[in-house]
């Protein structure tokens, strides 16, 4: 319920002028990524155009979660004008490799991809630059392809309605903890004997346990 | 230089009084994660703790990126907190299901990881029940645990000096784009002939394509 709130809350500024980035005007937008982000990346205000765009194509009522199809600049748009977040579980990051995201009805799967269409970027030739890679990052007028990020918007993006699988709609719901006998540390009792990480994922070449706290 | 810069300056906090949160007093910051995770979870707020625990334990200075072993509630701590976010890739992900997150220096691994001390845990009867999920949500008294997290802070936890392994320090580096045959849409080249979505990683059962924008 709390989310469905947060939710409807958003979805009020839907009616706002075009050029914003849901509340924000870019401006606005691009300072607040650079808070959080580190700095104005271009992936981010793109992604913040793309999001803008998603919200026009959803409907009016409904619990959304957000899929990113990269991990880069992407997730951050995600996490910055909407509720979703990689902690709170309504963000989820699958790697294909593809600048696109998902907004989708958590029942039903339904939802709408904005994706990059690499068509449309050929009218821009600074941020098609920019987003294949063409150049090393001292060729890059990075002015310019801000300056054409904010011209193109989502003018750059292509629109599906998709019905997400299963697999990624079905949060797994964690049954119980056991302690490892192995790390002494908690871990979903699912997970088998020992902790994944005790099991082999190993994070860490060493480990000097325990210093002292203060 | 950016990211270091960021970084000293959130360090010049650390000589706050206890009980905070870096800069924050613990009610700013519940007020922070209400905002930003969507409610004041407990999880997010042990990681704060933990967080603030990390920083005591890193060098004065250094280039930190994070990882966290859950993608429950921890990143959005470090989210919050750090200059480390999912979309820039200074904090990754690896759910191997324990609560515990590490900084280390990009350079050479070298780190600090916290995790929360199931024997610690044990002066606080609420907080317990609530991170081995031994009761449910309904028989759980919410005010209790968020007076235990807030009382018990960071002594719940252990602390440790790592070493991560170089699968986690190296980020790929992507070398160019191509155009899916199938999608269309720009991929990172190294991925093959195909986009790894077309490859075969399924993420929708059906794509109603392509939508007009607007």
């Amino acid at each position: 319920m709390m989310s469905y709130l947060t939710f409807v809350a958003m979805r009020s500024v839907r009616k706002e002028a075009s050029g914003k980035i849901l509340s924000y005007s870019f401006e606005e937008f691009v300072d607040r990524v650079k808070s959080f982000h580190g700095f104005g990346a271009v992936g981010v205000i793109v992604g913040g155009f793309m999001v803008n765009l998603a919200y026009k194509h959803l409907p009016e009522k409904g619990l959304f979660d957000a899929v990113c199809e990269t991990p880069k600049c992407l997730p951050d748009a995600v996490q910055l004008l909407t509720p979703c977040t990689t902690g709170n579980g309504w963000l989820t990051v699958i790697n294909v490799g593809r600048f696109a995201l998902t907004f989708y009805d958590k029942e039903t799967g339904l939802g709408v991809r904005v994706f990059v269409d690499p068509v449309k970027l050929e009218a821009w030739p600074g941020l098609k630059a920019w987003f294949l890679k063409l150049k090393t990052k001292e060729e890059q007028d990075s002015d310019r392809i801000l300056d054409e990020a904010r011209r193109a918007g989502a003018g750059i993006c292509g629109v599906e309605h998709v019905k997400v699988v299963g697999r990624i709609r079905q949060k797994r719901h964690r049954e119980g903890f056991a302690i490892c006998p192995v790390c002494k540390e908690a871990y979903p009792v699912a997970d088998g004997p020992r902790c994944l990480a005790c099991q082999g994922e190993r994070l860490y070449e060493a480990v000097d346990r325990e210093v002292p706290d203060r």
